[in-house]
């Protein structure tokens, strides 16, 4: 228990989804669908992944006005494509392949864990996908959000420190009583620093075995839980 | 059936839920708790929801940047409390107050109709209430809503067409594909001319025996049901 909090807000994509697992086996699908030779469709999802952040830099910086990350996300993947064998594909094609970030499949325990925790907590997103990209993903997975917060609402894309003030603000709570969950580290200290409270989840498998960073709880956060099920133990429910 | 449509936006206030019953329910336990004197609820909120087109028209006009309804409601209880001898309550008394309409009560049919849609539709809010209005009246009346859309999301009251476009882009759906759901002809006139679909459920008893519009549908709406469960149905659920 965490005295105070009536909200958990959550980042989604490594934390309550498994995206580098889930965009592998659907562009799997979706090369076998089109004829397309096989390629490490692991890899692709790590490449794919890995422009996210320098996109979304842009934003922060002020370079581009805000952006939804559904239109971040079709600009890198016609940056990668044609390493991938997707070059003569049509742009509707490539529209279709972009949305396997709406079909992420939650880690086995995030459901269960949310249900639990959605009994006596509001629990929210606050993520940097879109709305249409997290209610897509809420419906395809089960996930029983109350409410989605992130990027598209607030307009600026974490770790902007604005982002975690203006979650709580939509919420009508201080900051105070919002824990912010994350299995990235710099996430959750930069909730800490607007007055959050902070809850860590393990996610050792995120990025596969070559995984280097986040494998723990790298400073004293106020709920520290090995899954989604055992936090919602820790807080209660 | 309405053929194409993936998701069902709501109107709320009237719609889903009776704030009218809820508010004069609410205040006179407020009244009691503060030993004041009895008085007429009912107009109690009739009164207050009476100020409440005009505030937001407020916004509409550029006149105020926007303003949450949360705000909007606070400043017109304080314009009405000294009618109903709220006038020398402390501010945060009044606060307390204004919070009533986060508790307002769904009509009966609400929950199971909107229960049934959720299984073959998304469903959402496209209210002038803001995010904390909406998640807290959800969690206190069980409405299973999978997102929160409306005022707050697109920074602008209906029925100004932008946020019906909003509500759509939002969710990623052409208008046609979205189905705006109320027990107000206008509402549904407005969205209608944004392209969309639409949906009406009578809700005669919203502004009680007095009630002398929205009785029934004026147009032919795409679907016209007689409540929520109705209107599950006749959308294949």
């Amino acid at each position: 228990m965490v005295d105070g909090v009536k909200a958990l807000i959550f980042d989604v994509f490594g934390t309550v989804v498994d995206w580098r697992g889930s965009v592998a086996r659907l562009a799997a699908e979706f090369a076998r669908k089109h004829d397309l030779p096989e390629a490490n469709w692991d890899r692709f999802a790590r490449d794919w992944r890995n422009l996210y952040q320098p996109s979304m830099q842009r934003v922060r910086s002020g370079e581009l006005p805000f952006t939804k990350l559904d239109v971040l996300h079709r600009m890198n993947l016609a940056e990668i494509a044609p390493q991938y064998g997707f070059g003569d594909l049509s742009e509707e094609a490539l529209d279709e392949l972009n949305l396997v970030w709406h079909q992420l499949s939650p880690w086995p325990d995030s459901v269960e864990g949310l249900t639990l925790l959605k009994s006596r907590y509001i629990i929210g997103t606050h993520s940097n996908g879109n709305i249409a990209l997290m209610v897509n993903m809420a419906k395809n997975g089960g996930l029983p959000w109350d409410v989605i917060l992130g990027a598209e609402v607030v307009r600026q894309y974490k770790p902007v420190p604005a982002t975690y003030d203006r979650c709580c603000d939509a919420l009508g709570l201080s900051p105070s009583e919002v824990m912010m969950t994350a299995a990235h580290n710099n996430d959750l200290a930069a909730a800490r620093a607007r007055g959050l409270k902070t809850g860590f989840v393990a996610r050792t498998d995120e990025y596969g075995p070559g995984q280097t960073k986040d494998l723990e709880a790298s400073e004293a956060w106020d709920v520290v839980a090995s899954d989604f099920v055992d936090l919602a133990r820790k807080m209660g429910c």
